[in-house]
């Protein structure tokens, strides 16, 4: 049987030029990483079914893989006309596919806490799936690269980490970067004064996708969800507040008189707003965005969403602290806050900016040409040498028509095409080639190689 | 609900320690590969189900993980009593993890056709899962990298990937590789000689087994099969040829004089020996075994596995010549070989000989003491300057007592540790304590750069 080849949707193929550029992404990132005093981790590519799910809210469940167990996994299975997808999930599977970087971390550091030094700063980078509906910039398989401080309530962790946002988004050429802040505390502060306290997870669920569906379905939707009319009405005190971040922080000092947690969580805003003050940006501005909400349940302080205000692609990060998240897991009360890079939508972004550097599209320095048996042998040597001199190289495979393998040369944007024939056996000697002139000089080996450094 | 942390059996976590070891070994394969010309794929980690199935045999397709469809996966399903895990697979599952790179591969190459240019070498370093029983060496999850070479029938590309893995085995510290070389056109020889042409696949299924249950079993293993005891017996023929290179080419020879395929296969064996015997092998030595068959249906011409004797892993790395592996794939006559390294064994292997170079275990190299508000305000100013001189650097999150931050340095193996309080503010000095002998030294901003490059 012949299949027509292709890929499940929502995935990719990356062809080598493809990879030089998301090798070049990756370099960056793992080198910023790292100068930020940031190690590296990484967690199988599955996790336990009970590990992932409930984590990430009803909608987050039913967009995580599960992986079918293996062998004859009905065998202990009672089929009856009332088994269902849901009922029968559980018997039939118990592993699933990543879904994100921060569960399986705070799993990590639950299991391996007598191990850990804390406060522990960890970057990740690995593929996350997502059975989500795939359109531009959303994928079902794509990488993230999170780093974490965990373990401190030190705001410090914080600034760190929006310092380490602008530091590698000024590295990759990016000029207009938004960070966007919000503070969960902030957000139960408004829910108290909007009269919505009880029903938080609902309205945030609502507010997070504002700025998608615009106010008037925002408010549509609270309304659908029970929300009384006045509190709808209250919502719009929130909606006059996209200013600057002193007058917002003005306001909401005014608006929060009675709400202690509302208090708390503007004092640690205006803590980060003012150290990240003094300390200039590159080429991201800091912006208090009270409408920011991020769906994740586990958030409970800052949270953070990033965007380039140069090319429309929705965030490119995001993040937020959390002070229970490995409770879950039986491990209490360890505070950390944690950032995530889009890389697949930092990499459109680059590409549509056009902020990749010329990358190389060389896939070797020097082609040796092949005439043949006899040549060949004699070649082989010559090859090994220039590896061994840590200089690129190949002999074309068989002995092709010479056009074949300048074409060859050509096309793999290959710099050198090396030709010994009969004469320079002979003569000991080599012909090179320059591809980018077709300039040709006959030499010594000994005066190749510095001719090719 | 609490969960106790644990991961599927099978898979592992990778601390900062191990990451550093496996980053070590994962940069010497991408610059070997670098170095011979190869360039950089990667392919989806799940495949569409039936580009999968049916490629590794019957044993094979049991150990591939399959993805159950999202949402509602059992609505176009009818369940009856006769309703197996076999009849219900593909109506709930049409996606499966990647099981090899190889196959991948051939669906790359098919349907990327047009935009590669031929011969292809590629190398791709990836994940694989295989539901596999997991024991020492082998896991549910483990990396695989592959070089092929794609599109040409010469020797030179198994000449280029024996020297591939003396490379980097040699580069990695080995000393006493062995690649085993066999061809499939010796075994359809011998097959031929000894009467079981026709039942070739079962044979090799047998061979491929032979060095791990021993002769006798082998000889078992054929009676069940329904081999005649005169075939059997003409095997010994076989397990009498383990000697030197020269001496089992030359007994093929006379063993093969009516079976043109041996003859063949004797003919590609014997120009890859001596043209490797002119190149000399730094670490590995080339030693034909005719008992070696691999178990993957795909292979047609050379086939190779590595190991090292001294550590008992199991192969290392394996591969062989397909004639036709992308034809499933609608992708007639592209011939082609390729190697695989196997990464999880070769760091075991290391661990084990001790042959990791000494892996600097330092998370950065400075930690800025926090003596509280006023001190990391001005310190933070510091802490940017030193990172913009690609000094990697954090200052510790929150002010913690002194003793504290000096034992966190140390357990993170940080070489510097820099020290400013009310004093050193004044002065506009930093006190650093070079933590490998206590000294501790005052100095400006600007020796302090000098003194830590």
């Amino acid at each position: 049987m012949i299949n027509k080849p292709s890929i499940p949707k929502g995935t990719r193929d990356f062809s080598p030029q493809t990879m030089r550029k998301r090798n070049y992404v990756f370099e960056i990132l793992k080198k910023k990483f790292e100068l930020f005093g940031f190690v590296q981790i990484e967690t199988p590519s599955f996790e336990n079914l009970n590990t992932l799910i409930g984590k990430y809210g009803d909608e987050g469940d039913k967009l995580i893989f599960k992986i079918l167990s293996s062998g004859d996994f009905l065998s202990k299975v009672k089929l009856n006309p009332s088994t269902t997808s849901k009922s029968i999930i559980s018997d039939i599977s118990n592993k699933a596919l990543r879904y994100d970087l921060t569960i399986p971390f705070a799993r990590y550091i639950s299991q391996h806490r007598n191990d850990i030094i804390f406060p522990f700063r960890r970057f990740q980078m690995q593929n996350v799936w997502r059975a989500d509906k795939p359109q531009k910039g959303r994928f079902r398989e794509f990488y993230q690269c999170d780093a974490d401080i965990v373990g401190t309530n030190s705001l410090l962790a914080e600034i760190e980490l929006i310092q380490l946002y602008d530091e590698v988004f000024s590295t990759l050429g990016f000029k207009n970067i938004s960070i966007n802040i919000n503070n969960r505390k902030i957000l139960s502060g408004i829910a108290q004064i909007v009269g919505v306290g009880d029903k938080i997870n609902d309205f945030l669920v609502s507010l997070d996708k504002l700025e998608k569906i615009g106010i008037s379905n925002f408010k549509d939707d609270l309304r659908k969800k029970g929300f009384a009319s006045e509190a709808i009405n209250k919502i719009n005190l929130l909606l006059d507040l996209k200013t600057s971040n002193s007058i917002i922080l003005t306001r909401l000092n005014d608006l929060f008189k009675d709400s202690e947690i509302g208090l708390e969580g503007i004092e640690e805003l205006k803590q980060i707003v003012s150290k990240i003050d003094g300390l200039q940006l590159k080429c991201a501005s800091l912006e208090i965005d009270i409408t920011l909400a991020r769906g994740l349940d586990y958030y409970t302080g800052s949270i953070f969403e990033v965007k380039t205000n140069d090319f429309n692609i929705g965030s490119i990060g995001g993040g937020g602290r959390y002070d229970n998240l490995t409770g879950i897991f039986g491990f209490e009360n360890i505070s950390g806050v944690g950032i995530s890079f889009g890389f697949d939508r930092i990499c459109m972004a680059l590409e549509s900016l056009n902020l990749y550097p010329e990358l190389s599209a060389k896939t070797c320095q020097v082609l040796i040409v092949n005439f043949g048996e006899f040549e060949e042998n004699y070649c082989l040597n010559l090859l090994k040498k220039l590896r061994a001199e840590g200089i690129s190289s190949l002999m074309y495979p068989g002995s092709a028509k010479l056009k074949k393998q300048m074409q060859y040369a050509d096309k793999n944007h290959i710099e050198f095409v090396i030709i010994v024939g009969q004469n320079e056996i002979k003569t000991n000697t080599i012909t090179v080639k320059k591809m980018s002139d077709g300039s040709q000089q006959n030499m010594s080996f000994e005066k190749l190689l510095k001719f090719l450094k």
